[in-house]
């Protein structure tokens, strides 16, 4: 039973911890054929990420700048693999208040900005079966 | 440096392991309004899917069938959340060969029938940054 308007138009990203950029680079031009798109230091998020084109979506290569952030204490927990999956939405602010008001719990209250110009807001894995989820306005 | 031609024309899909099938297909309609494209026994693996639709791409939800099935043991040891991800490409056959000569560890040798009549093979997560990675032909 759909009770809201569909809010998901793409697969934004999905995003990856890796420990050496360059090296996961590498790996997926070499193995894939994959080009970087777009690399950016995220400072807000103690990341630097690298984009990889796949159709109208991204691998999101994703490595810590510095040891306090998120990304770092996924990786000294969890070790590298999947960190999260981003989704592109039409409005951000409208599609994280259509999801909290159904019962998604948010990281951030308010959309913020992300990589590449776009508007984000990160929804909790606790209310969304384990899933780390960004909701990805362009 | 790309060696290789572009081998990954899409995200097929995210696969999210979880506890409840139902449960999770409830939450993704009344959160986002994503439907359901898909569902299916998968014996071979032991698990159920289901599949919404995003774009070209799909959110898989997997839950085990027999507590011996890999989605089980993930579960068991990780929790619910991101599995793996299913990249489409033209040829399965010929993207094998390709990145196994590229140094990728294959956990199929061969293709193999996959869900809603796919051909599919996964990479070992060993040697790909810590991720599980399907590749998909349609």
């Amino acid at each position: 039973m759909t009770l809201i308007d569909p809010q998901l138009t793409e697969i934004d990203h999905v995003a990856i911890a890796v420990r050496d950029l360059d090296g996961a680079i590498g790996w997926y031009e070499q193995t894939f054929g994959a080009t970087v798109d777009h690399r950016e230091v995220v400072e807000r998020d103690g990341v630097e990420e690298a984009l990889l084109k796949v159709a109208e979506s991204y691998v999101q290569l994703l490595s810590p700048t510095r040891p306090d952030s998120t990304v770092a204490k996924f990786l000294d927990t969890k070790g590298e693999g999947i960190h999260h999956v981003g989704y592109r939405v039409a409005d951000c602010g409208a599609t994280l208040k259509a999801v909290t008001a159904a019962g998604a719990r948010a990281i951030d209250a308010e959309p913020r900005p992300g990589s590449r110009g776009t508007t984000v807001a990160f929804l909790h894995p606790k209310t969304a079966f384990g899933t780390l989820i960004e909701l990805v306005q362009e």
